[in-house]
């Protein structure tokens, strides 16, 4: 029995490929200034589309910072449940460009994948979400459920003002679950769900010993220098295994217990592969402990560091300034500014003698979060992969951030299941970002089947997994 | 008594700053290739000028890198010493450009200095000196001594074929000693002679911690982080007192002696207000102790260092690069090429496991010097000053680098006198580099007197100071 929505999704690949290569096209890196027409295009772009397929109320909503672009689509009825379908139209910054095999801003389609930065994070698996609910409006007039779409544009930079787009918008935005098409599989060859996700909290600060800087000749020797300064603060931070030093940073975690650790056990997983395939030296570490670091344990992570001379030839200069960002993984229990008083005080008091120090706090911030087992658009997902993947999947968890499943957690009170199409192999933050082109019919299927789990649904189905 | 020659120079200093803006406003940065046309501004400016004032044989001199200009005057006979005259026409980058209180290739008078990339080092400097010597040509007709001219172009990039171009005109350069308009006074408020430079010797090295930048969510916990193997490796090179801790770095170098610290004890300075203009915190350091670290010790400078993201916003990433790039200040006793050797040995010894490490050695470097008390160039000079500034300079040594000094020593056999009139808290390698107004007459006079004290010497008078 063949399903004629994802019939005509399958018919219509080229035309697909097309609508995201012109997503792709608009550069809308939300973390510097220098983007804003990208951004700008971006929502263009996808208004136009959103009122194409026949959404409701397609517009742009903003609360001082991107706007995000909200549409929805009510004709399932009252007693019918309403999903936040989610996803984001922002990109990380595509430096270093020169590291790019093709364009950045162009889709290239190499070996199988089709690159261009923010092809996987969030563009291709968004427009996945959308076009099948597109399908489903063409093909049957309807959905199974009510649906309201938030694309936010502010993902990769904090999310600043998600929360209060979300609170100025209740009524638009309420729902029984949010249903994200951002977060990424764990893996291409393993259906999985993800029941988790690490916060996030992200610091920068700069190390001054001078009121300029200095000739190397003329000082060297009796100047201190602020970058051997920063290297022996930064080596405060982390023992040599990479264990992190800062006292109270993990307060409010309780301790992994024996269960949890059986179960990553249990989970196949290749650790000496995935070392091999980032290009780092092979660690002898048991999936189990692998697992604990990335999905249980926090992370503080440098960024970026920075400072004196860094173009061509050489520049004899002690520097008087050196600079450095921060960004922090959480782990439910962690609060991200106790997490960052916590650092602030380390690094105040490991601070090297005649040096001063500004800490600035660049983030406000994201809890961890947990979705329930018995959750019903968890279950019908699950049914969903396990009808279309063959198996049923394994229910995991991220090392990464969603901002949003914090935010609609507090505002709206509801979950969010990830339901996403990206992998997590494919270069999100870095040069030559890429997206499976198995994906697509994959995903088309996917989404077609777990809205057919969604019929019949009812909103008394999501009672105890509302708050309030 | 006047002199004519330095009352015509005196006469025309309105002239004389008009030309050093002329000069100045050639952007002729040497270590860096996009600055190509200013370094030939340059030399076309220094060309048409010499020739102007009457020096013969003018020239651009090229042995594969930036070419030097040369000139000469040899009218003062055989049985007269024949001068090297020396400057440099090349100039540091102007980074960091934003910190210019007005543009860096613009001559700008202020608070009694003159402002502009290259001013102080060494625009300033070299064009008192030759200006001095075409006044004697225009005034007399003669000058008291025969002169080779040499404005090096490379000086502020190590000097890398300075000594091709020596070597392959040795008969033009070949003179009885070098008298350099380039080395700063220490002070302004002191007369000195410096009899001492430090040698110089630089590497850049690149980690690597995995093959490609990472995702700070997907890898965090698994994945090593460059940027804090950059820290620890960085860490290893000195003690928290900043003592050099690279094994073999200072063999060769004989203790200080007793009789140098009591030397250094006995020269008037305030190290207090030393810190205290820079913006550093106060260092309990008696004088001796401050000269001995400026002068007589080694040292090991990080002058850049980065990795990661470094722009507006913030970049989730675990680096996979870290770059730095070092320079060393050397002593009598220091070769430049086995100082390179013992760091790099030190940075292989202690690069972080899991990281890969590749070093360059980007300069050829340069031995320190000293000059003997006797040399008649510097009796002549010491006596020229004791006249113009009213006592008897004091002998001094300087903590920077005159790859210059090494290399007329090794190719040409003779030593270096340092003529400047430079001082050292002129901010050369860094922002709002500036010359004093009074370092112009007090440079003419001091240029003329000095050209007076060599009346009636001989190329006899410097046996014993030649070698070979």
């Amino acid at each position: 029995m063949t399903d004629a929505v994802l019939t005509r999704l399958l018919a219509d690949r080229e035309g697909f490929v097309a609508r995201l290569a012109a997503l792709v096209a608009c550069p809308s890196v939300s973390t510097d200034p220098a983007y804003r027409d990208g951004m700008a295009a971006a929502r263009a772009w996808w208004c136009g589309r959103l009122a194409e397929m026949g959404f409701a109320e397609v517009r742009e909503i903003g609360a001082g910072g991107h706007p995000a672009i909200a549409a929805c689509w009510r004709g399932a009825g009252p007693g019918a449940p309403t999903l936040l379908v989610y996803g984001h139209y922002d990109v990380q910054p595509p430096d270093p460009v020169g590291e790019w095999r093709s364009p950045p801003f162009v889709l290239t389609a190499r070996d199988g994948r089709l690159h261009a930065r923010g092809v996987s994070d969030d563009k291709g698996p968004s427009l996945l979400a959308l076009e099948t609910l597109g399908a489903f409006l063409a093909v049957e007039g309807r959905l199974p459920v009510n649906v309201a779409v938030l694309l936010e544009g502010e993902e990769e930079c904090g999310s600043a003002t998600l929360e209060k787009i979300l609170h100025e918008n209740r009524a638009f935005f309420a729902a029984d679950a949010v249903l994200s098409a951002d977060g990424a599989r764990w893996r291409a060859d393993l259906p999985t769900m993800t029941v988790g996700t690490r916060g996030s909290m992200a610091v920068e600060f700069t190390l001054r010993t001078a009121a300029k800087d200095l000739h190397s000749g003329r000082y060297g020797g009796v100047a201190p220098n602020a970058l051997h300064a920063m290297a022996r603060l930064v080596t405060t931070l982390h023992d040599e295994h990479g264990n992190i030093l800062v006292p109270g940073f993990t307060d409010g975690v309780p301790p992994v217990t024996e269960a949890e650790r059986t179960a990553l056990a249990a989970i196949p997983y290749d650790v000496a592969a995935h070392d091999a395939s980032i290009g780092i030296a092979p660690s002898d570490r048991s999936t189990a402990e692998f697992l604990e670091r990335l999905w249980l344990r926090p992370t503080l992570d440098l960024n970026g560091m920075w400072g004196g001379y860094t173009g061509a030839g050489g520049k004899t200069v002690i520097p008087a300034e050196a600079h450095a960002k921060i960004s922090m993984r959480l782990v439910p229990g962690q609060v991200p500014a106790k997490v960052a008083d916590a650092l602030a005080a380390h690094l105040r008091a490991h601070c090297p003698p005649g040096t001063t120090l500004e800490i600035r706090a660049t983030r406000q911030g994201t809890l961890a979060t947990h979705l329930e087992g018995a959750h019903p658009l968890l279950v019908a997902a699950e049914r969903a992969l396990e009808q279309t993947a063959g198996r049923a999947p394994l229910r995991v968890r991220m090392g990464a951030t969603l901002p949003l499943t914090d935010i609609v957690q507090r505002v709206l009170g509801i979950g969010t299941v990830m339901f996403s199409f990206a992998t997590a192999d494919e270069d999100f933050h870095a040069p030559n970002e890429n997206w499976r082109e198995s994906a697509i019919p994959e995903g088309f299927a996917a989404w077609v089947a777990l809205l057919r789990k969604l019929e019949g649904t009812t909103r008394a189905d999501f009672t105890g997994f509302r708050a309030g």
